[in-house]
C-alpha cells in the first residue's frame, strides 16, 4: 500500500513556509501475522506546538529530524490486523499524523470505541485541545462559579473550548481574537459575554470591559502583550495558566517580556505553566464531561477543514497567519 | 514625652533621598486610665516593600500621605499602661515604627513574651522577614529535601534566612549578593554552598556553577535580569517564589519582563507572588522553627545597624545603594 507522507526539508526561520516542507510516497509494509495492525488515516491535524519542535533545541519534547516524517494528533481506522485489540473498522488515536497509512503493534493506539461525534472532532474538542482546555482552566485555573475569566485566541481550538466551559461553570467569558468575524463568532455563536479584535489595540481596556473589575483567570495561549494587558486586569489571587504563547513562536530574537511582573507580588498571582499530558489522571473526567456538553449541545466547536495531505504544510502555515477558527483538521479521503 | 517622628516630605522620584523626609518632634499624649499604653520603641527598621508604598497609587497597602508620619515594623518597650494584657517593661511588636514613642489603646500591639534573642531580631529573623523567607520557600516554593535552590538578595534579611533553610531542609543553596564580602559572608558564615556577585555578570553560568542540573526554588527578591537568569536556569516543575523586585523599584519607567517566560509553559513552572501577611496561620509553625533553629545556632543572622531615628532616612536609602548585610535595624536609645 502507497502512502504519502510530509518531511522537514529544512527547519523554518521565523514564519514558516511551504518550502519548509516535502511530500514522499513510500511503501507502508503488510502488516505481520503476529500482532500488528494497518492504519489508514481519516483526519489528521496540525497544532501551534509543532512550531516549537521544528527548532533545533532541547525542549519537553524532542525536536523533529530533517527528512523524517512528521508526527501529530491523526485518527485512522484498522483496515488490517491480526491484533487481539483492534478489529477492522475500529477508529484509533495516535500520533502519527503527517502520513496516509502505517503500520502499528499497537503501541501509541488509543481505541476511540464507539463514536459521539465525527472522527475529526476527537482531534479538537474531544482530543488534545479539548482537554487542554479542561485541565488549564479548571484544574491549573481553579476555575470557581462565578468568576471572570479571559482568554486570549479564543477562536482557536482551546480558546473557544475555554470560554464555553467558562460560562458552564456560571463564570464570565470574555476573548480576543483576530478578526471581526471570529469576535461575532465568539459572542453570537458561542456565546462570550464580550470579545474583541486585538488588531484594534487597547488591550487593557477591552478586557474591563467584559469585567469591569477585573479578571481571575487569564488563561494565556498568546503570551506578549496579551499576557501584560492581563497582568494588568487581574484581580487579587488572581490565576494565569500559561498554555501557549503563539506570539513568540516564529519570532526570530528574544521577545521583551511583559513589564508588569512585579503586580504579581501584590496582587498574589500565579502564573502556572502546563502540558496536558501531564494531566492523564483527569482524562476520564475530561471525556465524560466534554462528550456530555458536545452531544447536548452546550459547547459547540468549528474546525476550519483542508482535505488531502498535500495541503497539510498549508494548514499548518494558517495557524500562524490568523486562518482558523477552531481547530485546524486535514481530512483524508478514502 | 517628646517623640521625634519621621515624616514624608515629598515622594522620591527614581532612587529617594534624604531631603525627601523630615524630622519633626511631637507631644506624645499621657495615655488615658482607661486602658492605654505608652510605648517607647527601642528597635525601628526599613524595608523595600516601603518604597512602593511611597508612589501614590493604588496597592495592596494603601500608601503613605504627605506629612503624615512614616510606619513600618517597630519593637518597643511599655512605660506606662493602664491596659490589663500589658504591663510596664513588656516588648510589643508593633507596625508604629519611624517614630521614638506612641500612645496605642493595644490595638495591632502583638505581646512578644520572653525574648529568645535580643529585641532587634523580632523585626528580622523572628519577625515579618524570617517569616518572609520560611513561608515563601517552604509554603509558597513547596521545598522538598534534596531540592537546589536559588535565592537573589542573598545577604538580605529575607535571603539569608532562605539559604539556610535550605540548607537545614537538606538542599543546595545558591544565592547572589552585591560585593565580594557578602559573597564571602554567604558562603563562609552562612553555609551557601556557592554565592556570587551579580555585578560581575553572567548570572546562568554563575547559578549553574552551583547547580550544575537546574534550580527547583528560585525564590525571587530582585526580578529583571535575576529572574530572567533563574528561568533558563528551571529543572522541570520548578517554583519562584515571587517576594521582591528590589531592582524595579527606583524605576522611572516600565521596565521589560523577562523575554524567556515561555519557558514557563513547557517546563511547568509555577511563578507566584505572596504576601506574608496572608499565611498568619503559619505563625505559631514559623516562630517554633524558627527560634528553634535561632537559638541552637544553625541560622545565622546579621544586622547593619544605625542609632538613632534621625539615621531612618539614611538606613531606607541604603536598602537600595546595597549598604546592608542582613536585615537594617535603626536602634533607640532609652
Amino acid at each position: 500500500m502507497k502512502s504519502m507522507e510530509i518531511r522537514l526539508r529544512k527547519r523554518p526561520v521565523g514564519m514558516p513556509e511551504v518550502d519548509d516542507f516535502e511530500i514522499v510516497e513510500v511503501e507502508t509494509p503488510e502488516p505481520n501475522a503476529s500482532g500488528e495492525v494497518l492504519i489508514r488515516n481519516v483526519s489528521l491535524t496540525v497544532d501551534p506546538y509543532m512550531r516549537g519542535r521544528m527548532i533545533d533545541r532541547q525542549s519537553y519534547v524532542p525536536g523533529f529530524q530533517l527528512n523524517e516524517t512528521l508526527t501529530g494528533g491523526a485518527i485512522g481506522k484498522v483496515v488490517a490486523s491480526s491484533h487481539s485489540e483492534f478489529q477492522v473498522g475500529d477508529y484509533v488515536e495516535s500520533h502519527l499524523g503527517w502520513r496516509e497509512a502505517f503500520v502499528s503493534t499497537g503501541r501509541g493506539l488509543r481505541k476511540l470505541g464507539s463514536l459521539n461525534a465525527p472522527p475529526s472532532a476527537y482531534l479538537g474538542v474531544l482530543g488534545m485541545p479539548g482537554m487542554t482546555a479542561y485541565v488549564g482552566l479548571l484544574e491549573v485555573g481553579k476555575l470557581r462559579e462565578g468568576e471572570f475569566v479571559f482568554v486570549s485566541g479564543a477562536a482557536g481550538a482551546v480558546g473557544s473550548a475555554v470560554g464555553q466551559i467558562a460560562k458552564i461553570k456560571n463564570c464570565t467569558a470574555v476573548g480576543s481574537a483576530g478578526s471581526s468575524e471570529k469576535v461575532r463568532h465568539l459572542t453570537e455563536d458561542l456565546g462570550f459575554d464580550h470579545a474583541f479584535d486585538y488588531h484594534d489595540g487597547h488591550l487593557e481596556r477591552q478586557i474591563l470591559a467584559g469585567a469591569p473589575q477585573g479578571i481571575d483567570v487569564y488563561f494565556d495561549n498568546v503570551g506578549g502583550d496579551h499576557l501584560q494587558a492581563a497582568l494588568n486586569c487581574m484581580r487579587p489571587n488572581g490565576r494565569l495558566p500559561l498554555c501557549g504563547a503563539i506570539s513568540q513562536y516564529n519570532a526570530t530574537a528574544p521577545v521583551p517580556g511583559p513589564n508588569n511582573l512585579a503586580i504579581a507580588i501584590g496582587s498574589q498571582l500565579t502564573l502556572q505553566g502546563f502540558i496536558v499530558s501531564n494531566y492523564n489522571h483527569l482524562r476520564d473526567d475530561f471525556m465524560r464531561d466534554m462528550t456530555d456538553w458536545v452531544v447536548s449541545g452546550r459547547l459547540k466547536y468549528r474546525e476550519t477543514v483542508f482535505n488531502g495531505i498535500e495541503n497539510m504544510p498549508k494548514a499548518f502555515i494558517g495557524l500562524f497567519t490568523g486562518e482558523n477558527t477552531g481547530k485546524m483538521i486535514v481530512n483524508l479521503t478514502d
